[in-house]
């Protein structure tokens, strides 16, 4: 059964708001094996919709509709899915008896446009409504569905938990096609994803003609590039086990062809990744920024449980503040030296364990003789004071973001080669 | 003309990322005087891809493609665009040599994958690429167009603006739809969506009628709303004046209704109104953040020059740093006093003329007896310290972003009361 979502209302056309529905209902229908090839936005304009709905169910095989059931003269889906079916709509006495008990509930009187909301085209079934005054709808249109759900996110999800999603499985069900999915993803970082596709290539080859496991990258800018990992089985046990095979192979070629780049896995960051490895040590961290201005501070903290391991950190923007609170000697603030001067510098003032830095030209200008994208990161571990050298392309809230993002690796890289 | 926008990738019917590029595109159109009836997602799938073009062309005028343009497997857009267009693709030596140079400026040799990036459907002209690798792709169809480009957010914005925009205006211009749109955004922090739209109310009013003239507001979570005013003339002295007559009105009524809630204009955010009005005063300012963990000092040096205003900042996350490197007194650490205690100390730690400080309980759990969402602002002005307290909704990401710009926006205040 394919499944296509279209979103109704004209100030998603003009970004007035994001789409969250459609991304929710995507991910709801992948976990639950439900397949959806098309999403559709269109706007409050009748023709439009109906040729929306006519569009998606020549091409999938049901339609969830959001949007479009409020009580003013914009909502036009009751009327659209009238249309579809040929079917005129018909005043429901009950749906209206229900909103006038939720307004009296209130100690408010229904207003008449919310008569609206009580028209049902003839052969559709109502989702009563639960937290909102608009009842959902589902509309069958010969072998095919489509369901109507408000538009506003909370009333949507539970109309979709309670009755939509239920009716799905069972249509799968009937028609005989019973399959779990079940994914993982791999958080890289370091590699470009041009070179994780030719590593992971060989495994292309390998799943070639066996649909029931796909691997797809997933370029996350700053945050690297995620493999997604998918297998399809009969039940639960059968989908883990295509899965985690898969998972081994990847890693494996991963990890024999580019090294240590994988930090994590599904939602892990890289500051989550970091923050294990402090705990497992059970040491302590304080950062010094400049060029980063505090963002792998801000990283950090939102970490839960962040007190147990980072004591904080100092934004030395102005270079007196490297000199006279950390203790950096005069000179470049934008090399090794001052970098690793830095680390040492806030793991004492900070009193922490490991100290971090980053030092670096955002740009667009030159600094101390150095290009815009030079950055150099400082780790003080034990007796132990590493530098990193970077070049860094894009421009100046390009080079902070890749800046910290890069030290916590390099931070990352030192702990695991400790271990 | 209608554009239609098709955002192509797997990841978007799986809900795994949200689709901030058809919004963006959205509204970017909308400010232009563009029209567009529909959007769409469709999967990394060649069939359904050219599927979905073929339905956008049939229905609209001009088609914007994001995604698929990458140098994997997966990346299949420029095969289903030559498939629609009845065409061959061509690889370009030109592409190929740009792409190598940019691999090579950063000391890297180009993977053969990328040689993917240089296929060109014949009869197509190529968007240069400045921030990826893939260049993008205008490609005529009939009267019509289909416009490629990245889908990587940083990349397709820049193509957008620089080539597809321009061409889209131009089309409209040689169609004899020739009116000159401009448009002006107030930005504001502080009122709600609904009262805003209350007070802006009676200029809906005295516009009925008139459509060279209209109001929206955008909400933009924390950034606060936007109230973007759009003019239609017949030139561009006739829509500037229009524009700035709007503009007049709306101001004078929000201020009269809602206070000091307009920060800037367009896109101006809090911290370049605090850069503005730090730079007029000849001061400068650190900030002690402890839940906002490096937000605030990060927002701030975002701004282009701030070295010439910001001093830096102390993440004083565990109590300790707060008691020994702030001299705040020993005691509860989410408290008013703890807050100006922190605005002073790093003022004078820091060397600066202006400190400003967040404490607070970001959840989910409580703190020194305050719940969740509890913050407390700290400013010192010379002799005057002031506090701020607030109570803010959601949960620990919320919190924290809020606070920050929550702090912000207490400065500017005050920045603008002693001016």
């Amino acid at each position: 059964m394919r499944v296509e979502i279209v979103a109704v209302g004209t100030e998603l056309l003009l970004g007035q708001i994001p789409d969250t529905n459609s991304q929710w209902l995507g991910e709801q229908l992948a976990a639950n094996g439900i397949t959806s090839h098309f999403h559709q936005h269109v706007g409050d304009n009748h023709e439009r919709i109906v040729l929306a709905f006519r569009t998606a169910l020549a091409r999938s095989d049901a339609v969830i509709v959001c949007g479009g059931l409020g009580p003013t003269q914009d909502d036009i889906t009751r009327a659209a899915l009238a249309e579809v079916m040929n079917v005129p709509l018909e005043r429901d006495e009950h749906i209206i008896e229900t909103i006038r008990a939720m307004f009296a509930s209130r100690g408010r009187t229904m207003p008449d446009n919310n008569l609206l909301q009580a028209d049902v085209p003839r052969g559709a079934s109502i989702i009563a409504q639960a937290r909102g005054t608009a009842p959902g709808l589902i509309c069958p249109i010969g072998q095919k569905v489509v369901y109507a759900v408000p538009g506003v996110p909370y009333e949507m999800s539970e109309m979709f938990e309670r009755a939509i999603l239920p009716d799905l499985l069972a249509r799968e069900r009937a028609s005989g096609r019973s399959a779990v999915i079940t994914s993982r993803v791999l958080r890289t970082w370091g590699a470009s994803e041009s070179a994780l596709a030719e590593v992971v290539g060989e495994r292309f080859d390998a799943l070639h003609g066996d649909d029931r496991v796909t691997i797809a990258f997933l370029a996350s800018g700053i945050e690297g590039i995620k493999v997604r990992v998918t297998a399809r089985g009969d039940d639960d046990e059968h989908a883990t086990t295509l899965l985690r095979h898969e998972e081994h192979e990847v890693r494996a070629l991963i990890v024999e062809k580019l090294g240590d780049i994988i930090f994590g896995i599904d939602d892990e960051s890289m500051e989550d990744a970091i923050a294990a490895r402090l705990l497992h040590r059970g040491a302590t961290l304080a950062v010094a920024e400049s060029v980063t201005g505090g963002l792998i501070a801000s990283r950090l903290v939102g970490v839960a449980g962040a007190s147990r391991w980072f004591r904080g950190g100092i934004v030395s923007y102005a270079s007196e503040v490297k000199f006279d609170l950390l203790d950096v000697p005069r000179g470049p603030v934008v090399s090794a030296e001052a970098a690793k001067a830095m680390a040492v510098g806030v793991r004492r003032v900070l009193g922490a364990d490991i100290g971090l830095s980053v030092t670096g030209v955002a740009g667009p200008e030159e600094q101390d003789g150095q290009p815009a994208g030079t950055v150099f990161v400082g780790i003080a571990i034990g007796e132990q004071v590493h530098e990193v050298a970077l070049r860094l392309p894009g421009d100046r809230p390009r080079v902070r973001a890749y800046s910290a993002i890069s030290a916590l690796d390099a931070l990352r890289r030192e702990l695991d080669a400790l271990a």
